[in-house]
């Protein structure tokens, strides 16, 4: 038998949690542990202990809200995700997993729906890692013991605890943590001993969902990347005096560079391949100067190891080459292996969504997420709603109300699906 | 008959100059009006007080060491240059032609070499602009009236004094000016009632003379130039789920055109021509999103006004065109003609470069100096001696001194020959 969500109090809750860091145009600023973070964990205690969930916190500011199964032996099933944002971000990229959750556990409530695990809908702190980095913080930490090593070692606990505020640069995470009033006991965090499974519902913030005409991606993946830093040393001397013949100029080395990797990575001819120059820094730049050093970054993403590893040796092969006159330095920032998701969940999804007549297809994740995270402590998957226009962590970010709905339909029943196990 | 200036001199002039604004690994720091180039200014006054020059300063604090000719109706011939620095900068940049004129007044006097002009060794304030900018800023007050109209607005006389600090953007110079003791009366300010021609000593902050094994140049023209804004607008999107065919990177589209750029502008053939790429701003400038702005200036310089025309053309014909899906907008910033130097003191640096068997050759001058703004106002002229590895704006700008005291030779030796007119 399938279920569906209720439209209206999907919206309801949508349209509530928007006014909790409203920046006034469409968007949300939502800091972790902020007052306005604050308010929105308060109307999910509300919400959830009006259908008589059990609210939890881990040390970590993590919470949890239970809803009985009829087995008292059993392991809970999770659904989590985040209710912070980025600086002037959109209504929907973390907080619809949360909205997902609880409704979730209120047509549960509301339907009577017999269930065997107990239920919880989870919020984790600060995944945006925007006011105190690195982002999926408390991910990292709750499931540090599991992780890769080399990841590992980016969340050490005492650490994050250290962060600094970006805007102040002197208070810390765990400051801010004990200020809350929000900091619970560590023997709540998620476990593998106490929980069974995990399904983080969020938006795709890419098109292509959009541009296929559908509404939910069954999602297989987080693709592994890399990140690397290629650098330029040339030699600064006055735009108007030195000869075009003798300089040195980082930034036309650079610019040269740029769209020899484009053109190169393009050739290996794998569409669903992703590469990101975002970050350049320009040194002096002055406009009467020519520049002696620049370096940018390349954000390099795929399912396929082996694909990553052809553009790595693009990459690598610049170093120690000369571009215009300028030595080329390549330096590695880090990596990841793809994260594969639960192949069981993954196909409660499928069928959820096949069952429920909801226009769907694979996807996999270039973002990360804390379900990455706990992909490595217990059995996870993700579902992807479309995104308006492909447009995320901006305020223009959006998803209608109904393919909200429509993507926690298929949490609900495939959560259902995972409880029969 | 030729004269020769002491190198003796010459040396303990650069020598000590140097330890005014000494920032303590080779170059100095001193910003117009500070209390280090007070110091540098009461040395100079000492020197030309003790050969028996008179003192003037004007209300910009221009600073004018006159030593009288044989005929006291004639008029004055003026040799100046700045004793302010960039930040960081070297022992050369500006104070040379100081110490040029100050060597020349002085082996006229050691020599008691007979002239019929009054020979004045002259300080132009805030010529680097570094502190309160623009660059030039009391020649283009002092020239004002004779300037195109286009390059006078941008030197008006009360916007001048409330140029703001570029370290605290609040005291101005005009304050500054004020406690810096050093404001005199306007009515001493360079005028071609009372100068005859002017002549300005400087590095040529390019490797020209070096390559060619030369010491010295005769300046023939300061270069036209124009300087444009090219400006391209994309959309932000995440690093991750973005896919490539969809993406409007304008920092892609930025690379591409400056490459573009290169290739077209190196087309026209011609070898002088320089142009430069110096700053660039992206936005939102964040590793893991495509960036939606970018824009770069693009300066731009050559003598004959034929070839910057074409050059423009091609950059002009970016505007409104698009690049990897990205708007180009192209906006002017500023241009100006080549100012060409008197022919007639021209000739007498020449001759004199020959007759004391000097290595040197015509060249122009890329960089701006006052010399192009006092070329409005009377008879003007430039030498320059070479620069090692054409480095200038930097702590390891060195000429060594025997190459500056040949510099300083022509200067005497033209300056002796504008005398005889």
């Amino acid at each position: 038998m399938m279920y569906r969500s209720s439209l209206k109090r999907t919206s309801e809750k949508i349209h509530t949690f928007s006014k909790f860091g409203d920046a006034g145009h469409g968007g949300i600023t939502r800091y972790s542990l902020s007052d306005e973070a604050k308010q929105a964990r308060q109307y999910y205690v509300e919400r959830m202990t009006k259908i008589g969930a059990t609210i939890e916190t881990d040390d970590f500011a993590n919470m949890y809200a239970t809803l009985p199964g009829s087995d008292s032996n059993a392991k809970r099933i999770v659904m989590a995700s985040h209710a912070d944002s980025v600086k002037n971000g959109g209504n929907y990229d973390g907080i619809l997993g949360v909205i997902g959750a609880m409704e979730v556990l209120e047509t549960v409530a509301a339907e009577k729906i017999p269930h065997k695990h107990p239920l919880t809908a989870m919020i984790w702190t600060n995944e945006e890692g925007s006011l105190y980095p690195p982002a999926m913080m408390s991910s990292g930490v709750v499931c540090n013991a599991y992780l890769p090593k080399e990841i590992a070692k980016n969340f050490k606990e005492e650490n994050m605890l250290a962060s600094k505020s970006v805007l102040d640069k002197v208070s810390t995470f765990g400051e801010a943590l004990e200020k809350s009033g929000l900091k619970g006991a560590k023997e709540n965090r998620l476990s593998p001993d106490k929980y069974k499974a995990m399904f983080e519902l969020h938006i795709e913030q890419g098109p292509i969902l959009e541009n296929a005409g559908l509404d939910v991606g069954v999602v297989t993946c987080v693709l592994g990347m890399f990140n690397t830093r290629i650098k330029f040393y040339g030699q600064a001397a006055h735009a108007g005096t030195f000869p075009m013949e003798f300089r040195q100029d980082a930034l036309f080395a650079a610019a040269q560079v740029l769209c020899y990797l484009h053109a190169e990575i393009d050739k290996l001819g794998h569409p669903e391949l992703v590469y990101t120059t975002g970050e350049m820094v320009v040194h002096p730049c002055v406009h009467t100067v020519i520049p002696d050093y620049v370096d940018f970054s390349i954000d390099v993403r795929h399912e396929d190891p082996e694909v990553l590893k052809k553009v790595y040796q693009i990459v690598r092969s610049l170093e120690g080459k000369e571009w215009a006159k300028c030595r080329c330095e390549v330096v590695d920032q880090w990596n990841r292996d793809t994260v594969y998701f639960d192949k069981k969940l993954v196909g409660y999804v499928k069928e959820a969504a096949e069952e429920l007549h909801t226009k769907h297809q694979y996807i996999n994740s270039g973002a990360g997420h804390d379900a990455q995270f706990a992909a490595y402590v217990l059995p996870t998957t993700m579902i992807f709603v479309s995104s308006e226009k492909g447009l995320s962590h901006c305020e223009p970010e959006h998803t209608s109300d109904e393919v909200c709905n429509e993507g926690i339909s298929v949490l609900l029943n495939a959560v259902l699906k995972c409880d029969k196990e």
